[in-house]
């Protein structure tokens, strides 16, 4: 398949937001010229990407509407449950795969495969999951190094119920997840990433709250980059007005999201002028749409690119954190922000053909065999 | 697709194999006739199938050859290892997806999905696998009701990795699964089941050996067929002996076994002369050859049936538990030995198009699909 080189101006790009032609293909350097903090030229960074999220590992199974329903489940949503609920999920629900998951560390593990360097940090216990967690990441190539709790609550874990359309709908246990605090913050790690990359779900546990914004911190005091993703339309419905702040105070300098997260942060169903508004709010932002593409928006710019065409969808889970972990890893390399794009959607479309949210495939090669890098 | 209802004469047959085509069709009241123990009618069954083996949690990694090699295993083979060497592999090996195994657990959650009344009897210990392991069976509607160990030996797991062919390599490390005993067979529920299958692999703990000959023995007594399952080609080399005289003694009615297996029991690489033997050996058996399908032998019949088209072979782990579940899901529901290869060969086409050696799709809704069950 031929890199998608050019820009591709959509309606967004027609209905009030101009794009510069000119400078979307301009790589990252001067992509976020508008950011305070790209005004000092860094230090090279020693790390292409770190991520900092909740430590999970998912226990996914599949289910039909019926059980979510009995189960008072939203359908696609990630709901917060203590561990009284989670043993009474489990008990309910059909046999379980266990697959080290976690949104951040998800998109650590994708831009790793994909060849950048990558570290994560995130808590766990060193319990049997636990253990796993730090194997599997480890095993990926990630560099983790966040201890791992010896007492305390047990390590957080997902139920994930995957309907026939591939569709999840996840339940959250944090446990160990939660007590990640600011001195589990390796902050030479951070100083050395090109891009930090925090998880909107790190504002439910309120130790995590604080270890993101001191992360941000000093990512941009070593003149680094810091991504945000809204994570899940109830997670910005819990947070839209700090999750706005951090956009509009430059704590953030760029923004994931799909269209409901979108919506549900300007609570409104038009996307249009959500668009508009989050161009003003952020100087940068990916916005995934499914089996529509995604588009790039900063300032001046706007990028389109189409999703890659998948022959079934069997798990849905993963599929924002893979389009992120491409986009990344382009990013970093410094390609375009339309070749990042398909890196994005060509990462989230291997995710969604099997289950888990995991890269079962080497991306890199994968990229390869599509002509996307060389 | 149409139902395989005819009966095909293979090289097999033509090469001094006679098959009696009006027997063929015949279903399974007369199919062991020449058994001593289905001398008298037994009392109706209250369990189709009921399966004992090693109770194994399965970690499975992709990997290539050159790991393989560097490791010193076998490609395909299934090697007992410790719990240290265990650790080594793991520390060594990629992410994990951890799904529970178990050959003749596997088998029970086939059949069970294709609508076979069911149960299941293997040690696992009271730790988190072993949990997951109860659970998932359980969740999969196959009753089990051994009770799990509260000390000893951890739960058993197998490390598999996966080749980029979809081939398997296996270590197993046994742990509390060499715990079964006599004293763990619930005599009422191999009374009361149709089929009790036994795995080769039992043969590897000293002490399930004889929990698998007293469960042969109750089975015999109240007039029931007892199934083994060869396992593995290393297996059938390591007690090649016992299991001809398991067959020979007619502690075993029907075996299950692919070529490789067929090939070591006899120690020849003509498949044509195996088959010879093994028609005169055994009551009957089924013969699984990958790709090229599939036969059910009897001293007076010879049936083949083809393999199902798999559009991409992922992970073969399990091909041969759920052609047994198949086979034997059709074998109880009284349907003819062609039919019942095929409900064997559909059930393993499942479950080698995706990671894990149990089946993702419930298959009674596939084989209605492919119009294989009314």
């Amino acid at each position: 398949m031929a890199v998608l080189a050019g820009v591709f101006l959509d309606r967004e790009a027609a209905c009030g937001l101009p794009a510069l032609a000119g400078d979307a293909n301009r790589g990252p350097k001067s992509f976020s010229a508008q950011n305070p903090f790209r005004s000092r030229a860094p230090v090279s960074a020693t790390l292409d990407v770190l991520t900092i999220g909740n430590a999970i590992v998912d226990v996914i199974a599949r289910a039909d509407e019926a059980f979510l329903a009995a189960q008072g489940m939203p359908k696609g949503s990630m709901t917060l449950i203590d561990e009284a609920k989670a043993e009474a999920i489990y008990a309910a629900m059909g046999a379980g795969t266990e697959i080290s998951g976690g949104s951040a560390a998800n998109t650590a593990v994708g831009a790793a495969t994909l060849g950048a360097r990558t570290a994560f940090i995130g808590k766990v216990r060193e319990d049997k999951l636990g253990q796993s967690f730090a194997h599997d990441i480890r095993a990926a190539k990630v560099a983790y190094a966040t201890p791992l709790a010896s007492d305390g609550p047990t390590t957080a874990r997902c139920l994930i119920l995957v309907t026939p359309d591939g569709e999840r709908t996840m339940n959250t246990y944090l446990g160990a997840a939660q007590n990640l605090t600011t001195a589990d913050l390796d902050a030479e790690l951070v100083k050395g990433a090109a891009i930090t990359y925090l998880e909107g779900y790190l504002w439910d546990p309120p130790p995590a709250k604080e270890a993101f914004l001191a992360a941000a911190g000093i990512a941009h005091g070593a003149g680094r980059e810091v991504a945000l993703t809204l994570s899940d339309s109830f997670c910005v419905d819990r947070y839209r007005a700090e999750f706005l702040e951090l956009m509009r105070k430059n704590v953030v300098d760029l923004v994931f999201c799909n269209e409901a997260e979108l919506k549900s942060l300007y609570e409104t169903a038009d996307v249009d002028s959500a668009l508009i508004q989050l161009r003003r709010d952020v100087a940068s932002a990916v916005v995934t749409r499914s089996e529509r593409g995604a588009l790039f928006v900063a300032k001046d710019a706007v990028v389109t690119a189409p999703a890659y065409p998948v022959d079934r969808v069997v798990d849905t889970t993963g599929a924002g954190d893979l389009f992120a972990a491409g986009f990344l890893a382009g990013r970093t390399r410094g390609l375009d922000p339309a070749t990042s794009l398909r890196l994005g959607a060509l990462s989230a479309s291997e995710v969604i053909s099997h289950v888990g949210a995991r890269p079962e495939r080497n991306l890199l090669d994968l990229a390869r065999e599509t002509g996307l890098l060389a």
